[in-house]
């Protein structure tokens, strides 16, 4: 069960590709003005090129290939669900929220450019994401863009990723069981996984029933990928890491280790895992990134 | 020159029309959930519903009323700018931005709910404007739909609301002259009072000849309204305004009324509003509101 050689190198170029690809989107996108905005751009950047493992884009795209979309409308997609990842990463290193000083082994936005540019660097990355995908450029179809602005507001938004933030400030000391930590955690980082695989299948036009499965997959790997997080936060290595571990328990809050123990939740990951790579029997080798993925989840050591 | 009582009448009659169904949109749409989210829908509702003139609301609904607009998207597209300008304004009163603990005349919203749910709370906002947007609700052409998700996207974006916020951030003792001043005014307010009139007339399938005016209209009552602002600012009262003043002259910025000294503002203002309504001459009575704001927006006490 464990990553073979050949799973690792698959998904070490797939990412690599990908991330290429979504720095250089990112930087024809954003030029540096030369006027008084020049250090709000300078600062987007900052949070969105050249850090991260570009995950989101990577199942956009790799989604949206297995259903013979065009490589730079995916490609842009992609980006624009990266640029939501990565404004809710700079509002959540502020001081006011979890208050990291250090993102992807660089100093965090705020440490950077100071509170203020932050916030605004955050608001600008958000609507950067809407910006990318109302363009024709992303699809020339207006039924793709609207869908994909849909799926992606609403998996961003109270009832998604912003939501599960808001329980997550909530779980403080609040005692939370399984069901509602799991709860959480689909809304603050599963659902935008979900939306990720969903605006592949946007761009693909796949059938609902195809979307199902592909919806659980992600749903699946979400979950996998947040109890080996916090099996990672409970042993893992700072500088490996680079960030911060160990503040959800300094927190009092609830997490899978602390509710399941250490050895039944990385026996779930792996379960999950699983389960959900059998979600993509119908596929054949173009689904192998994905499935590489799966199992990356929950044997990477950072 | 001055507002006549019929002019006062007609826009206080419209704007409390507005104002009533665009509480009653974000009460809608905003139910309270029963669960650990409920203080961050708490805090959206504080931020956007009972509060604000409704301007951006104002404008898209007229506009696309002079087009024969269904009123039930004009108000869907006009609670959509508002999400965003209350996002903005959220935003704006944090500690690190301009450290407001009052907005429309109560607490702002990280003084009633702490900085992380307000921080949240603008997300959520901002999220929630182009979950309206895309939703056939508003429209049931996906073209319109993509194309006011563009509009409101690039407006609030780096290269409008937020590049204008940079740059009030940057004018803190730059000594901006008045070409910039104008510039950042024009980003900062003015990009989405055009994106109003811009969503009006995408919605009422207005063709180019007469965005352009509309544009023309809305830049023109967009400075006018910030010269005005200036002006209150300058000489205004704090218990009538709900808010501080005098805040850019201690923070060393430059403004309209410091360039240009009181009575040369106060005549541009006018000329503006003047010139504004001058745009709208191909338009008949069903204009009337706008002509009424444009007039108002220079002799408004707060």
């Amino acid at each position: 069960m464990g990553t073979s050689l050949l799973d690792t190198d698959l998904l070490a170029h797939g990412l690599a590709r990908i991330q290429g690809e979504v720095d250089a989107t990112f930087d024809a996108l954003l030029p540096v003005p030369e006027d008084a905005r020049s250090r709000l751009v300078e600062a987007m950047r900052h949070a969105v090129i050249g850090g991260g493992k570009r995950v989101r884009p990577m199942l956009v795209i790799t989604v949206a290939e297995m259903y013979n979309v065009d490589r730079e409308a995916a490609i842009r997609a992609g980006c624009a669900i990266e640029a939501i990842h990565a404004y809710s990463l700079v509002h959540d290193d502020l001081p006011c929220m979890d208050d990291d000083a250090m993102r992807h082994g660089k100093p965090s936005t705020h440490a950077a450019f100071g509170e203020a540019i932050a916030v605004l660097a955050g608001d600008s990355l958000h609507a950067l994401a809407f910006e990318i995908l109302s363009d024709t450029a992303t699809s020339g179809d207006p039924f793709v863009r609207a869908d994909l602005v849909r799926c992606l507001a609403t998996a961003s938004g109270h009832d998604g990723m912003a939501g599960g933030q808001m329980m997550d400030i909530a779980a403080e000391g609040a005692g939370f069981d399984l069901h509602t930590v799991t709860r959480l955690q689909q809304l603050k980082t599963g659902a935008l996984l979900c939306a990720a695989v969903e605006m592949g299948a946007i761009l693909g036009h796949v059938p609902e029933e195809g979307r199902t499965l592909l919806r659980a997959y992600a749903r699946d790997i979400g979950l996998a990928f947040q109890i080996a997080d916090d099996l990672l936060d409970h042993e893992g290595d700072e500088a490996l890491a680079g960030k911060a571990l160990r503040k959800d328990a300094e927190a009092g809050k609830a997490t899978f280790v602390s509710l399941m123990g250490a050895e039944a939740a990385r026996a779930q990951a792996r379960a999950l895992s699983e389960q959900a790579i059998g979600h993509l029997v119908q596929h054949g080798p173009e689904a192998d990134l994905l499935r590489a993925l799966a199992r990356y989840v929950v044997e990477r050591d950072h």
